[in-house]
This record gives structure tokens, C-alpha cells and sequence, in this order.
């Protein structure tokens, strides 16, 4: 599989499952500083002109929630979700969705407040209000969504790639994360993984 | 299972998808009118005062694209999802996050644009971007999105229902959703289902 990434993005997430996941694979990294992700070479993989894609023998997959899933069913011995329980697994795809949707989405008016508005005042106005949703975000993560060591509890799964990759992005907000200890503690676990740091520092170099 | 929605809301892809699947389910509407999201018993069952929300025997579920797959997998039979197919499966999480996280998320701009920024003026200008963004992701469905007759091509899914409740949102932008012919014979196609007109007459009565 190839699978496409710019350092900084959501695209760490399905990174992390990926090296996680024991599947053979091969990382492309997109260059956003020549905006590559808009030339025709890379909109032929992905048409939407984003990272993250995992490009597989039948076809491209993109948006993070589903790339997560994907590898989580490509390699069931990585216990990366639990694919046997309906309940479980919607309670997977409902935190992803929740961290999809509403914390990136969050976070995103910081930086790309030009996707929703065309004048500099009311991009400026998002960018104000972005630290309050992020620390709301993650006040309900603290409060609700975090059941145990992991997202899901004692099981890990392919939500506790796409928290740690959304808490990362509580520093730009200067957010203090140990003001959520549970998601703070998860944070320092996550980066005690060889394969989180191994991703990292090929994302960083 | 006990469903909790509000009509006009995103709940309906879940309605509808829980009315082909032949489940057994309450259907409770949630007097958005009198803030009932807001109050303390609903707070119980979704802490995130919003809907849908889907009550089962082992807990709650929530966010749109987790329910719409719960119901696939709950009821196998009725071939909501291609549930034996990882790559298939892949493209339907992944046109359900886009449905999610991009289409909604833009549309959202114009009602609900004070999650964003605090300001007047600027929720003024997050309303003023949002037909252009939707007329953007809804040339991005009829271009990419849609294989065939249904979003998947031949095989109905509960991307379908999704598809059809954000295509209902095109009337409030003014855009008119013959602009995009797929997307308006979808309609069309969804509409004659008498599951759909079933959800329909309940949620506008």
C-alpha cells in the first residue's frame, strides 16, 4: 500500500496504525510547502487535494475515519479494533467521528479559517474562539469520551492514534494538556510505543 | 432500541436507515423549540445535547456516521453496508466522514456559525461563504462521489440516506440541486421509497 502524509497534519493518525498495523507499505510524503497537494500528479490519487490517502490495489481511500477502520480490518491479529462486537466497534467509529468533525474541525478555524469566510476580520474572530472550543473539545474528552488507560478503555484501537494526534494540537493553542489528566497520561503512553516514535521522527526529519 | 431525533436535523439518515432496516426501534422527538437537548434528562442519554442519539440494551451511541453503521451491522439481512468487504466498506466510512466532517460542517456555517466566532459580523460572513462551499462539495459528489445510481453504484448503503439528508439542506442556499443531475435523480430515487416517505410524514408532522 502507499500512503500519503505531510508532517503536522491529521495524517499521523492513520501513519501510526499503519506502522501499528504490521502491514507492508510505503510512505510518500506530500510536499505542502510546494503545495504539491493541489498539482495534477497528487489530485490524481486524491481529487479533494488533502492528506491523509492510503492507495491499496483496488483503488484509493481517503478521510481519516475510514483509513483508520480499513487497516484496522486488513490486519485483525494487530487487535487495532474490536471487529467482533457491533457495539464496541460504533463506539470506535462514534469517538473517530467525534474527533473528526468536532475537535479537528475545531482546531481547523485556527489555521484554515478561510475555508468559511472570505474577510480578514471574520477569519481573525475564528481564530479567537478556537482556544475555548479546543479546551470545551477536550473537557468532554477528559469527562466522557475516555473509558479507561485508552479511548476504549483496557483495549486499544485505531481512536487512541487520532486522539493523540488531536491532542497534539492542544500546544499551538497554549493549551495546557495536563489540565486533562486522563489525556494527558494517555499522551506520555502513546509516546512510549517504538512505533509512535518511529513514525515521528520520519514525519519530523 | 430507543432513537432520539429532532426534524430538520441530520437524525434523519439515521431514521431512515433505521426504518429499512426492519429493527425494532422508538422513535423520540426532541423539542428543540423548548431546548429539551439541553435539559438534564437528555443530558443523560447524550451528554453532547444533540441528535441523533440511539439508546441500545448495552448504551448509548452517537454521531451520525457510528449509528448508520451500528444498524448495518444489526441487521446483516437487510444489506445496508457491504459488511464482508474491507476496501467497499472503506469507501462507504469514507463518503459518510466526508458527508460528516465536510458537507454538514459547511452548511452548519450559515445556522450555527456562533461555535465558531463570537461576533456579529463575523457569523454574517461565515453565512454569506456557505453556498459557494456547498455548491463546491456537492460538484465535488456528482463528479467523484457518485459511482452509479446510489453513492456505492448498484448497491444501496446507509451512505444513501446520508447523501439524501444533506442534498434536503441544498433548497436552503438557494442552490438549485438540478445543477448536479445525479444528485437530484438520487433524490428523486430516495424519495420513492415508501420507508423514506414514512420517516418524513413522522418527522414534518
Amino acid at each position: 500500500m502507499d500512503f500519503y502524509y505531510a508532517p503536522g497534519t491529521c495524517a499521523l493518525a492513520s501513519h501510526i496504525a499503519l506502522e501499528q498495523s504490521g502491514c507492508a507499505y510505503r510512505a510518500h510524503r506530500v510536499d505542502f510547502a510546494r503545495e504539491q497537494q493541489k498539482q495534477a500528479d497528487y489530485l490524481r490519487i486524491n481529487p479533494k487535494g488533502r492528506v491523509p490517502a492510503l492507495a491499496t490495489a483496488r483503488g484509493v481511500i481517503t478521510e481519516t475515519p475510514a483509513i483508520l477502520f480499513y487497516i484496522a480490518q486488513c490486519a485483525p491479529e494487530a487487535r487495532l479494533a474490536p471487529l467482533d462486537d457491533p457495539f464496541c466497534l460504533a463506539q470506535v467509529q462514534s469517538a473517530n467521528a467525534y474527533l473528526c468533525a468536532t475537535v479537528h474541525v475545531a482546531s481547523a478555524h485556527r489555521g484554515r479559517g478561510y475555508r468559511w469566510a472570505d474577510d480578514a476580520a471574520a477569519i481573525e474572530s475564528m481564530k479567537r474562539k478556537v482556544r475555548s472550543n479546543m479546551i470545551e473539545c477536550f473537557e468532554f474528552i477528559e469527562r466522557e469520551l475516555m473509558q479507561g488507560r485508552w479511548v476504549m478503555g483496557d483495549e486499544y484501537s485505531i481512536s487512541d492514534p487520532y486522539l493523540f494526534t488531536m491532542s497534539g494540537l492542544l500546544v499551538k493553542d497554549q493549551i495546557d494538556i495536563e489540565s486533562f489528566p486522563k489525556v494527558a497520561a494517555h499522551r506520555r503512553r502513546m509516546l512510549q510505543d517504538r512505533r509512535v516514535q518511529k513514525v515521528l521522527e520520519l514525519e519530523e526529519r
